[in-house]
Parts: structure tokens; sequence; C-alpha cells
């Protein structure tokens, strides 16, 4: 492995000093790129795009030569390992993702495997190797899974949902029942981020985009205790470094010091939450990631400027801080206005280190 | 009028002591109710049921004949007030509410009038009037408002949105020309809630519906500031009672030092929020109102007692606290759930008083 030329985010990461804030941007490789939507084309569907690793891998890359990023985070889709136990993932034209078997009684979770990632996932191990080889160094690759609630809504509800009826019903009328889910996803987790380091992930996010519908007390017993289970299992040293977990719970603001009781190195912030008060709860413990609103690059490019200063004043000086946005970037965005952000952290973020 | 013979509820949001936990439910008069949904048929569609007192005060009160409810709430809409502005209210079957004249422009905008509810809005306070005379004292009747901010998000994407871009964009680009708006907003519900006021409401609630989709500073700066102007704007001494504001912001259990700043009463919280944390931060200076999650009322009277149990143990011994859902209840709830509900909030909170 060559060494790493931009270790910005790995340092920050870890809450050690750098010369600029790092930045990297959730969804970075989507449709809002034409060369993606290019490349998407030529795949078919979106699925086939995330099995083929060589395909996997030039996405991966495509916003790296727009912008000056300091990380790549692998092309993939969090439902891959519902994928990989069975349940037979799809995306119709213009919805969100779907299974063509959900999960509807006891004897459908009883009977799911726990993912080995070696046998049932290859593609994704795979493609970090690629692209770890392709990068050859210039900035770290970051790993990622769903968490095991988001992973179970998903399941349970058979796609999307607005409310996550049928898993909150299962939840509050047989919770035993969910759990037996909860674990075998934990599990397979587990082995999937595991294997993805010992390919070559420098850092790893989890992504629990529901847990924040859930109760206090409800987040805590169905998804922050298996997270928990999670980092506790994860490999975290690789090539001589330490590896990052990043736990990032959409809505979760209220519950900071939770989450790092997992024992994870960095929390993802969405933008409800102000990283200034964040950073005063639990910034001497984890290093925070985050967390403009999307929806200001739909604005221009001088808003963008004056709304990344102010989340970096919010954070003020000292290490542990990566930018990013609160949430995933969507279609509709002009490249030149991430470009602009990405500039933006770097340039105004030299006088906080 | 007569005096009131259950003031258990107005009590609670002064912080006075009661000799039960007080209890509403958010859309308590609704399509989970057959009786709602035989009246409804009647009447139409949804606007002509709310803009017919006789029909509204009907609809008000039918689940206080079923439950043992300590407040009824006006049966109306949040956007009769966009509505009176000339936008043209609707609903398609099946989905939410739609402007037939969404505001695009800045002369959209400066044309809109200030609502005069005696004008422009007769039926409401009509309906208050009626529902008063028909109550005869039985329980304290609530009305209330959407927060400017919420109304503004219908009126500029019109309709129900997933992520606000439009409002957003112009909150980030012009936000002047949104400040006029949600001025005029501002103005026309001091107007509205007097006059529910005037007519007989004996405490009021605004629905802050959206405002958990900002950042912390767009929050300050686009939702709060105008119910702040809000409350400071109330009549809230009538029949000689002070008369209740309540806020309430949907994903908003990070701010709530900041609403209390605004003088109000009480604050609503969802059902993220953990009620005796939400106590320990604010409860010596507003009463809390909520804050079961509603998917809970799916469960069964064995899960929906126990869960009530536990926010009323959060909450703990003392004045202060009004029970509710953290949300509106959905159609598909079994009135017997909201019925033990009900029955469980008083007999398990004597032991708190």
């Amino acid at each position: 492995m060559s060494d790493l030329k931009n270790d910005r985010f790995l340092r920050a990461l870890l809450r050690q000093p750098v010369d600029a804030t790092p930045v990297w941007v959730m969804r970075q490789a989507g449709r809002y790129l034409p060369e993606y939507r290019a490349r998407r084309e030529r795949a078919g569907d979106f699925m086939s795009l995330c099995q083929n690793p060589q395909g996997a891998c030039e996405v991966t890359l495509q916003p790296l030569e727009r912008f000056d990023l300091d990380a790549a985070i692998l092309f993939s889709d969090i439902l891959t390992i519902p994928d990989a136990m069975g349940l037979g993932l799809y995306f119709d034209q213009g919805e969100g993702p779907k299974f063509r078997k959900a999960i509807e009684s006891a004897k459908d979770i009883e009977d799911l495997p726990i993912v080995n990632t070696a046998s049932d996932l290859p593609y994704v191990p795979d493609a970090i190797r690629l692209i770890r080889r392709e990068l050859n160094g210039r900035v770290p690759l970051i790993g990622f899974s769903g968490s095991p609630w988001t992973l179970a809504t998903y399941m349970i509800e058979g796609g999307s949902s607005k409310d996550f009826a049928k898993i909150k019903t299962m939840a509050y009328s047989n919770p035993d029942l969910l759990a037996v889910l909860l674990e075998k996803l934990t599990l397979s987790v587990i082995d999937y981020l595991n294997a993805q380091i010992a390919a070559g992930a420098q850092a790893v996010q989890i992504f629990d985009t529901w847990g924040g519908v859930l109760s206090t007390a409800a987040f805590q017993q169905f998804s922050l205790k298996y997270m928990a289970q999670i980092v506790a299992g994860l490999n975290t040293e690789a090539e001589g470094r330490t590896v990052p977990v990043i736990l990032f719970t959409k809505g979760g603001g209220g519950w900071l010091e939770s989450v790092v009781a997992t024992g994870c190195h960095a929390i993802g912030l969405d933008w409800t939450q102000d990283m200034g008060e964040a950073r005063a709860r639990v910034g001497d413990r984890v290093a925070l990631q985050g967390n403009l609103d999307p929806a200001i690059l739909r604005s221009s490019v001088q808003v963008v400027e004056s709304e990344v200063g102010k989340i970096l004043g919010s954070y003020g000086s000292g290490e542990g801080h990566v930018f990013n946005l609160g949430h995933g970037v969507t279609p509709d965005i002009d490249p030149r206005h991430v470009a602009a952000l990405v500039d933006a952290v770097h340039s105004l973020s030299v006088k906080y280190h």
C-alpha cells in the first residue's frame, strides 16, 4: 500500500491537528454529477452498478476529479445486506428502494441467514481493493453500512416508509422478535464492515438514517444498543493506523452523549444541530462531522460560502471537525455549488488551525 | 358563561396543582372515529365541514362523548389563514392539502392581504361560540393556529413537501422577501388567535409542524422569532383567567430553552424528546405537553398502559404536565386504544399529584 498523501480526514476524526478542516459530502458520487448519470445509464440499473467493482470504482472516483475532497467513499447502497440475505432489492424508476420479499412473520426472521461478506457480497471488498489501488494514496477511502435498525425498517416495511407503522408495531408488540432480526443484522454488519476494513477501508460510517423516528428509550433499545455492539466488534486497527468509526443518526442530535458512550470516534450531525453546542456537549470525546443543510446548495456560491463560514465559526478553533452536509446531496444541485463548498471549507478554515 | 367543571388542563398549563394529569389527544376529532367519518361523509369535503360552525361543533364534541378527555380542541385546519388570504385551499382524495394558487413571486407576497378574522374567517369564532355553549363548562376549549413558518411552507411549496426546496431556497437566497410574508402571517395569526380568545377559546396552541426541518439558526430567524411576536401580541387574559399559550415545534426538542424565552406557558413535545430530560431543562419555567409516539396506539391496551406509565414516571411528581401524543392520532387507530390511553393517564397519574 502506498503512503497516504492527504490524511487530514483521518487525523481530524482522531482529533489530531490538521492544517485545514477536511471535507467530504454524503452522496458525493451521485445523480447531481452528469458523468455519474452517463455511467449509470451505461450500467443499466443502480444495483448492477453497485455490484460491478469496476463500475463502483469509476463512480467512486468521479467527484475526486472535480473537487478537492479529502476522502472518497465507496459507491454502494445501504441495502446490500438485506439483498444478500435474499430479500431481492430493486429500484423502481423514480421511487425508493423496494424488496421483492418483505419480512412478514417470525418464520421469515428465523429463516434469515447471517451474511458472510466473502461469499455473499464479494463485490464490495473487491470494489474496495480496486478503489484503493486507483486512489494510490491520494485520500483515504470510507467504507459504510446501514445500522441494524435502519436496515430492519426497510426489510419490515418492504421499502421506504412515512410512519414506520409495521416495524413500530413489532417494536412495541413483539420486541423479542425484532431483537432476533436486529441481532442477525448486527452480526452481518460486523462481518461486512470488518471485510471492508480488511480490503482497505480506512474509516467506516454507520448510517442510522431512521434512528431519529424513535423515542429516546426506543432509540436506545432498538438502534443504539446494536450500533454499540458493532463498534465493539470492529477491527479498528489496520495498516498500522486506527480505522475511525463514524455514527450518523439523522435526527439524533438530542442523544449525542449516549452515542459517544458506544466508543465511536466521531458523530455525524444533521443540520438541525448547532455545531458549537454539539462541540460543547461532546467535542472533548469525539470528532464531529457535518452539518450544512443540503438545501443551502440550491442558493448561490455566495450564500454557500457564507453558511460554510458560519459552521466553521460555530465549531471554532482546534481539532476534531470534519465538514460535511447534514444529509446527502440531492440530484438537483449544481456541481459548481459543491465545488464552492469544498473550496470554502479549505480556505475559510485555515485560521482555525 | 358557566363555570368550568374540569379545569385540570388549564391548571396544569399554568403549573398549578391538579388531582390527576390532564390529557387530550392531537387530532382527537378525526378519521379514526367512525362517527367522524360518517359526519364527514354527510358534509362532503373537509373544508365544508370546517366552514360550517354547526358541523365543526358536532365533530369537536364527538371524542368527548367517547373518552374522558380534559379538553376539547376546535375542529378546523391550520391552513384556514392562507385560504382566507385567497390561495384556494383544497384536499384531493387521499392526498395532503394543496393550494390552487401557490406563492411564486415577490408580487404574490406583496399582494397578500393581512387576515381580518371577523370578516374573512367568521366561521371560526362562530364555531368557538357554539362549541362553548354546547360544552357548557364541561372542559376547556383549545383554539389553534399554524405558525407563520409552517403556513409559509405550504403557501410556497403549494402543498405538503418532502425537502422544502422552494421555501428554503427563498430563505437562503432572499430572506428579506420571506420576512415580508412571515410578517403578514404573524399579524394574521395574532388577529386570528385573539378573535378565537374573544369568542371563547380558553387556551391556544401554535402548531409549528415544520420548524424542525430548519437549522438552529434558521429556526430562530424564520420560525421562533415570529412565534415570539405572536405570544407577545395575544390577549392572554379573558373571563378572569389566563389563556395559556402552547408552542409545539415538531422536531424542536433541541431548542426548548429558546422556545421558553418566547414567554409561552407550555411547550408541546414530540416523542423523540425524553420527558424527564425536558423537565430538567425547562420544567421550572413552563408546562410540558406530550409525548407518546402515536405509533404505540397500534399495539395493544396493555402496551399503551405500560408506555403511558413510563412517560408519567419520566415526568415525575408535581405540577406542569399535560399528557398528549407526540403528534396527531392517525386514521388507522382503534378508538379503544385511545380510551385506554385516556383512562391510563388518569388512573396511573394520581400517585404523582
